[in-house]
């Protein structure tokens, strides 16, 4: 299986999910982007999950983890995308992504990071 | 099947192509995408396909004419993040890609889509 491609614009890092992850693939990803995070000095992680239809406790579980694995290297995560159906879901299943700041779409991720003193737009 | 997400930052929309396109899928994207353009008066599209082992001519024909639909849509397409065994297997096996604007990675892309004065900075 191929690993999930991490992109870089300026400082920020972006992950997109497209399909339904599996342990190997999750730790890969994990890895990847804390190597990543440390190679370019990256601020910020976006990870989009507009294609997930379902998110599960095992995902949860990685997005928090990948929070927190940005956070001691001093970037913010900002998990965007998510279906409303995904979050009724969420919430019903008590999973409530803690630690995890969401966003309605890219744009107002990289917002949140920019305001956050996180981003900065790509050089010119 | 899920579709391939697309993202839009500013006037610019980003697919990242993860997976081994089928008919379908393919021509779904292409559909999504003519869609968004025109929805979002998209002027630049960037492809990344950094995640792709293997470019066959059914993926450059897609990517050609994904290109070509944007291109009447006023938008301009580049393809990014090809993997240098990618590219010279896709010389060796005669596909030039033609008509198709291609860059390093992302950040170069939106650079060309720029100085094609086809990319504007996000809002702030």
């Amino acid at each position: 299986m191929n690993r999930i491609p991490i992109l870089q614009m300026g400082n920020t890092l972006l992950v997109t999910i497209q399909v339904d992850m599996q342990d190997q693939m999750a730790l890969a990803l994990q890895d990847d982007l804390a190597n990543k995070i440390s190679a370019v000095d990256a601020k910020g992680v976006l990870i989009d999950i507009s294609a997930l239809e379902i998110v599960d406790s095992f995902v949860g579980r990685m997005l928090a983890s990948i929070s927190g694995i940005a956070r001691v290297l001093d970037a913010t995560t900002v998990v965007v995308g998510m279906q409303p159906a995904v979050a009724i879901t969420l919430v019903e299943l008590g999973l409530s992504l803690e630690g995890v700041r969401t966003a309605l779409n890219v744009e107002r991720g990289m917002e949140l990071l920019r305001h956050a003193g996180k981003g900065k737009p790509l050089a010119r």
